[in-house]
């Protein structure tokens, strides 16, 4: 367990049907704080404020509604998202500098912010070291399932550890942070140091997916440490542990946000490799992973690499038509750009019929490699966002 | 009627079921010709062939097949396209470079050539004035309607007249010619001055349409003048009325390959206004054009401006999120990015129920403008191409 953290998820109203649309994050102490925003150039009023107050480098709680995104709300938006902050701070006794905010949900509706005031007494009392997993649930759109990952680490006979939590499950495509995500720890760090480990760890899991190609106007990743476990990130073992956990546990929670993916049936893992530099094989990732002909290909499990092929051609990045491989798992499909015959192609059939699968693609030109994750693009997918605000 | 052509369509038995699948379009005389051809890296073979051939600036036919891209399909692919316009042109009785060819349908499988070569009498008996209307059939893939324009143009008491067909319907985005397309005109035209003439118009035309985002590996567009008419374009007047006439068919083209597209229920003209760049108008509306999520909200006739508003702030160009106003048809939604209200919102839902309306969006920070064509992202879109191939 994340020493000196508590969280709560409650349902305050915001939603229809009575399900859990406010959360919160406490520290016991102040924790110091790093984050990752959208690139989007709207951001939402959240976004403006936490980017403002996380220059401090520290923080105490995080104040986080679903059911509304508070963005294109104008000057009101960013009077409520700092009247939903101070209501935290009040309760709390701390500084309202000291609270950070995000919204998710519907873009352009003003934030019922007197829901979220009426319900701090609630939400505090909800207050647990166990409370992560209503904190998850309640940060939900149209995610199915809450997505949190603990993980505890010994360095030296002493422990610490990390609980993460994010959620999904459109609007999302690489290179953006792409949802909300927060990771508390125990560890001791300096706000400079989390915020390098924090990019370089989002560059490696929540940058590398994409369902539909969208981007959020509120996109949040933040990480918060409060020294607890008494193990400092300034001992070199500690660093090293530390970032590989945060690493692999941002690396499992962008692919739990793709698995959960509005209408997604399939998570395919797909692999660039021999790119003349690294930066041609992410854009050639990019156009596969965004394809939408190769993304309903996916859904209707045909082994279809024309479309594949089709995508890499207008990826803006040099390619010899005649040195392509394609495999998926360990079938190859096509070799030097040609089909490998009916028997490789009913063996990727079956491969495709798994729900998890890898797609490599090798183009011969040098040694440039990308990795990333995607999804099929499914009947559901248009079904749930055709209706989403109704 | 476009003098001195004729066209035909037949069944070759490329396709399942029957369907006519081989076309051939005949002048009489030799024709000057222009063409644009896919930016995709990976280009079918008759695409390669055609611009080699073009290049001599001449040519007496073209053949085109559906129901196999004879694309990725090595050197063989090569020399079953050469074959197939060898066929053409020795019934014809001329040289053989003097024969364009496409393919349109699936990547990868070997061209059934010999069905080709063998129905050539067949296809050259049922060659008309009148046999456009065929030939539009026959190079049909998803597409569920011919798309066949005809116009004649009066100048100083000459008539010229031109035909146009065109087919879709997935892997269509902009920058890109997407698809097959023939113009015959009877004017007198230099093959310099038609490809100017051309690459304007498809710039204007099929260069502002989107319907997923995908770019074959196929298109093509080609304007055939073989002088019958005895108009000339050196004529001042005449190039006027040609060039307006050229333009027009092309976006009318353009906007049936859109409507007509896979699954699409919805044709959207789309307005950017007040960009501080014509380019930067154009990525915007490129970025709106392609949203999954502003598309499925077309379909679902759910007027969620806060995803238009999120693809323009994607877009990667300089934008002003308090200056932003977003109209459907005469109905202003958004103003100084606000939403205008639920009365509004009521009248902006109506307008997207009809199955033609414009998006008007205005950025105020300059005066780059862009128009471009879209359309809606439905279920059917999805089971189209889950099923294509099957």
């Amino acid at each position: 367990m994340c020493q000196g953290f508590k969280a709560a998820g409650i349902c305050a109203g915001i939603k229809k049907n009575n399900i859990k649309d406010l959360g919160l994050i406490v520290s016991d102490v102040p924790a110091s704080v790093a984050g990752v925003f959208t690139k989007n150039q709207i951001k939402a009023a959240p976004v403006l404020l936490d980017m403002e107050r996380i220059k401090s480098g520290t923080c105490r709680a995080v104040i986080v509604n679903s059911g509304n995104a508070n963005c294109c709300t104008g000057g009101q938006g960013m009077k409520d998202a700092t009247r939903m902050a101070k209501a935290a701070a009040d309760k709390l006794g701390v500084p309202e500098e000291m609270v950070l905010v995000s919204s998710t949900g519907v873009i352009g509706q003003a934030l019922p912010v007197e829901k979220i005031e009426s319900n701090i007494p609630q939400l505090f009392d909800a207050l647990s070291p166990d409370g992560f997993l209503d904190f998850a649930e309640s940060i939900m759109t149209t995610d199915k399932i809450p997505k949190k990952l603990s993980r505890t680490v010994k360095v030296a006979g002493k422990f610490f550890s990390l609980t993460g939590i994010a959620k999904g499950a459109g609007m999302i495509r690489p290179d953006m942070a792409t949802m909300l995500s927060y990771v508390c720890t125990d560890v001791e760090a300096d706000s400079s140091i989390l915020k390098d480990l924090l990019a370089d760890a989002v560059n490696l899991s929540f940058n590398r997916i994409t369902i539909d190609g969208d981007t959020s106007t509120n996109d949040t990743v933040l990480l918060l440490a409060n020294g607890k476990s008494g193990l400092s990130i300034s001992n070199a073992p500690v660093k090293e542990a530390f970032k590989k956990a945060l690493e692999e546990m941002l690396i499992e929670l962008a692919k739990m946000v793709v698995k959960d993916g509005e209408g997604v049936t399939k998570l395919v893992e797909l692999k660039i490799y021999g790119a003349l530099s690294d930066n041609d094989a992410g854009k050639m990732a990019d156009t596969v992973a965004h394809s939408n002909l190769v993304k309903t290909a996916f859904f209707g499990e045909d082994a279809n690499w024309g479309r594949i092929i089709g995508a890499l051609g207008r990826a803006g990045v040099s390619l010899n038509p005649d040195a392509i491989d394609i495999s998926f798992n360990d079938v190859m499909l096509v070799k030097n750009g040609l089909w490998c015959g009916s028997e490789a192609e009913t063996k990727a059939t079956k491969v495709m019929k798994l729900s998890e699968f890898e797609v490599v693609i090798d183009v011969h030109l040098g040694s440039g490699a990308a990795l990333c994750w995607t999804c099929d693009f499914s009947i559901d997918y248009v079904k749930i966002n055709a209706d989403y605000r109704s």
